[in-house]
């Protein structure tokens, strides 16, 4: 494994049939549907252990977002020799982000690109999970109903038309913030631009329902929900308006790579401390 | 110039700092945040013998596009000396499209990734400047107002996160049609996913305000209002249902490659055809 100055891993990258190749190799052309229409799709797994966590329910959802675009995805067993070849000769001790990403390769036709990077759990990320983060909220455009009724905006797909995402996040870097909660047009929480929401209420861990709302049904957030059980708390979905999460137990965003990050103002207005982050997280696997 | 089997010249590209390269040449790294999160912006400019039509006004939206994407844009004079070296071997009787796309470049920073391509102009582009087009509409999701109160919905930028334009039109194609007006949830005729509207009534030009409805600001259709008067006939923007279209006297598409595409039927019912469309083409300087 080469290395760089620092004490991480340098980035891997590897190519489906071609496997690891130097980092800065250049491998997409001018003309891949990828860079030039933001045509393709992706997944971020968390690697722990030298093991890749939930990859089975990412490469699921993969297929649900390749069917929504129509998308000719590789078979699984294809995309899981590729995130081994990238993961090969990862450091066991060392938290990483692998993500595999398929485009729907050059314009004039042809196969899918696909490809893997790997590279460490970035420090901003770390310090989100380990003292919370502090969030503005803001509007997604969409009334809450809009995309389950229009399939060709996408909803639930996992795209790497990310435009808007990052544009969302740049406005609350803006401001000194952490990240945004995005709101629909009527006034419900939605999502974040890379992450879930999640809240702890009448002993309850709740998310917003995917299919109504057309965010990103979370891997990390149903896991968490579908065990939480084991945690003696019960699980669900509905709506909420941001101002009732300032009465929950504890709010957070959940995503694959930075796990449970608690939201700790929303607005200017402070939330939590939750006493159950750090039994969340360490429930979930992710280190402190 | 190389040439392929068919009639036409092949693809070019070129590269900021390179000049033309082979088009099969990859250019792209794995971690390129135009192919990674669509962070990018781009402009399709048409190609008429041997000339860019319209450039500096291209350009100058580029400007606006990567003020609205904080994104750090070469000078003008580099993008049109990259143009320059594009076309430098382009037949002049070949109609073409040339797209400079500009992404954010490495995921851990570092300079902005700049390259243009230059093709010949598809055979179902120049169908519908000469036949004309079926189109459905189909929501896009957003209340009209939305985007222009939310700046990191990022309205009014070319990005290349365009997997929604590009699924609309795949939904428009399943239904054996050529293309798709959105329209806004509460009901207004907004742009299609590469085109804006134009339409004749009352002796005038008409498009969608571009400000307060977040569309793309259409250079063509720019070009066209503001010269409408050399053709007897005023020029203006406002908001219309699509019903009210089918009273118009020439409903189009237009875009810069493209050009004016009749709107021959909407949503099935039959448009047109306008006895405006062959003089405002040849207005435009499109071949038929």
């Amino acid at each position: 494994m080469a290395q760089t100055d620092g004490p991480g891993p340098q980035r891997v990258v590897a190519v489906l049939g071609r496997g690891v190749v130097p980092a800065e190799t250049p491998i997409l052309r001018a003309d891949d549907l990828g860079a030039l229409r933001g045509d393709g799709i992706f997944e971020s797994v968390h690697v722990r252990d030298g093991r890749l966590w939930l990859l089975d329910e990412h490469l699921a959802r993969m297929v649900r977002s390749a069917a929504r675009l129509e998308l000719d995805l590789p078979p699984a067993a294809a995309l899981v020799e590729l995130a081994e070849q990238a993961l090969a000769g990862w450091p066991a001790g060392v938290e990483g982000a692998l993500r595999i990403v398929v485009t729907r390769g050059g314009e004039d036709g042809g196969p899918v690109t696909v490809f893997a990077t790997l590279t460490e759990v970035g420090p901003k990320q770390l310090k989100g999970r380990r003292d919370g983060i502090t969030v503005a909220t803001a509007s997604l455009g969409y009334p809450a109903g809009a995309r389950s009724e229009a399939p060709w905006l996408l909803g639930g797909a996992k795209t790497v038309s990310y435009a808007v995402n990052m544009a969302s996040q740049r406005w609350a870097t803006a401001q000194g913030l952490d990240d945004v909660l995005w709101v629909s047009s009527d006034g419900w929480a939605l999502e974040a631009p890379t992450a879930n929401l999640v809240w702890l209420a009448d002993g309850r861990l709740w998310t917003v329902p995917p299919v109504i709302t057309g965010i990103l049904a979370g891997i990390t957030t149903r896991w968490l929900l579908e065990h939480a059980g084991e945690l003696g708390l019960g699980a669900g979905e509905r709506m909420i308006r941001p101002a009732d999460l300032t009465s929950a137990d504890g709010v957070w965003l959940a995503s694959s790579v930075r796990g449970l990050a608690e939201i700790r103002t929303l607005d200017g207005k402070p939330l939590g401390p939750s006493g159950e982050t750090a039994r969340l997280r360490e429930f979930l696997g992710f280190p402190g």
